[in-house]
């Protein structure tokens, strides 16, 4: 059977069947981040993040934008468990006539990024393929109390994101801002029940939180927040690498968050139960059951 | 310029010299792990290796022996730092027409050796490759009185090996034991000044110890242990993958592990010098200055 036939989500459910975890291992795969034992106050966050010529960037792409999106993409998943970022090793498989130059400003674009996060490069390796491609692994720490997965949606439960979505495909895939501040302002401040961060797509990412919380959910086109690079309202549902962050939390606790900081964060749906499936509501008013379709790699 | 120009270890350099830790790394990129800051008695060790078909195995490879491979290095370059392998992240980047009972058996073959190792796979990331790919980060443990690195060898330091050497490519470097017990029964027992494992040859990767450590060594060519699978004297020399730990430690507890354990273990020289280089005295008693060949990628 063709690995086409049971497609990436397939695989992924596939695997987590087969693994098998020791107590220390808090959350294993199948979030954003796996979590681990670390100290009385804090989890430890880790996770890993391929990017690959062809698929997340062009060939001949600005290496200084392939090298920041490379880690820009783990710390996101980061930052989608509230997490800090803290330290990465990075792989990264090089074609055997590549430049000195190019790794050069692929590496800055890393270290620049790293810089700005306070994340620690601290070893890597290297690989000859025909592709380049950047696998960067990293570690991150998150207070016990601010740990955020994506099974924790409860019915009643306001639907927010934050940024504008859409316009990946125009670019902002290589320049998006990881979400670490609005992460940690959100898990410090408010009770934050479920996140993840949008790489695959509103639609499809938000159906990753009804399937990990068993529920349901109402989203409404026209509350969602456009970028304006957007190339349409199909591109903010559908298309992957907005990297910005999907959560949701109580209504108590969203009248507090609007009234605490009325720009930046958009409602957009509600968490409904099970049975609902997700359901979008058009500007008509028309409503629509969503398979949670976006990117896949099979 | 090509990287070729300046190879592996030139481009290793390279990046090494651009990246800035902060103080809660102990030991950033350049040794079998990076190590960190973790609790007061123990050290995080963390480390990524990549597999890619065509370098590491052939096409149609066993993928019980691929998956195998992938998780194994990486559980090797915990034990040459002395520490106990814990969790891991796996990152497989696959063709679009691979075969769902591959990627089982694969999966398979990574699971069998972190039960048997009590490793976690915890997460891991799926992506479109058109060759298989297997990138593993692995994290471990140490105690800090325990904690080798490759930069400890002094002069005087009788150097030695575990196991015996070459055969390879003749099947070993799929089916190798990574050296945890030795390692752990090496660094609980005696004074292990510096380690490393035998991943690019055991006349490369000493030469990593002497250029950590500042020194020069001799090796007798007729001590080396060959394996009987061993092509040549040649092949225990320069080929990779024999993932047997190479350690220096002082003449006293050299004589004490060959009393306390006679077997498993071969001395193979002397260290000494830095101004005397690395040189290989042959059985006919001739000497040669060895320049660290060994594998390369580029």
């Amino acid at each position: 059977m063709l690995i086409g036939k049971i497609g990436e989500f397939g695989l992924i459910e596939r695997i987590k069947k087969m693994v098998r975890t020791d107590p220390s291992v808090i959350r294993g795969p199948g979030d954003d981040c796996a979590v681990l034992r670390f100290n009385r106050n804090s989890y430890q966050l880790f996770t890993c993040d391929m990017i690959a010529e062809g698929i997340d960037f062009v060939r001949n792409e600005n290496p200084l934008l392939i090298g920041r999106k490379a880690i820009a993409v783990s710390i996101s998943d980061i930052a989608a468990c509230g997490g800090i970022p803290r330290y990465c090793v990075v792989t990264i498989g090089l074609p055997k006539n590549s430049r000195v130059e190019t790794v050069d400003k692929m590496l800055k674009g890393m270290l620049d990024i790293c810089r700005i996060y306070r994340v620690n490069i601290v070893g890597g390796d290297l690989s000859r393929l025909n592709r380049l491609t950047i696998d960067v692994s990293m570690l991150g720490v998150v207070e016990k109390r601010n740990l955020v997965l994506r099974s924790g949606a409860k019915e009643g439960d306001i639907i927010c994101v934050t940024g504008r979505l859409g316009g990946s495909i125009a670019g902002k895939h290589l320049r998006f801002i990881p979400r670490v501040k609005e992460a940690r302002f959100l898990v410090e401040n408010f009770k934050i029940h479920a996140m993840i961060d949008i790489s695959d797509g509103l639609i499809q990412d938000l159906s990753h939180i009804l399937k990990a919380s068993k529920t349901g959910a109402v989203v409404y086109e026209e509350l969602i927040p456009l970028a304006p690079q957007s190339a349409s309202r199909q591109e903010a549902l559908y298309a992957g690498e907005d990297f910005e962050l999907l959560f949701t939390l109580s209504k108590q606790e969203a009248r507090r968050l609007l009234s605490k900081k009325p720009s930046g964060f958009s409602i957009i749906g509600q968490i409904v139960d099970k049975r609902f499936g997700l359901q979008l509501v058009g500007r008509d008013g028309s409503r629509r059951i969503e398979n949670g379709r976006g990117y896949r790699h099979f």
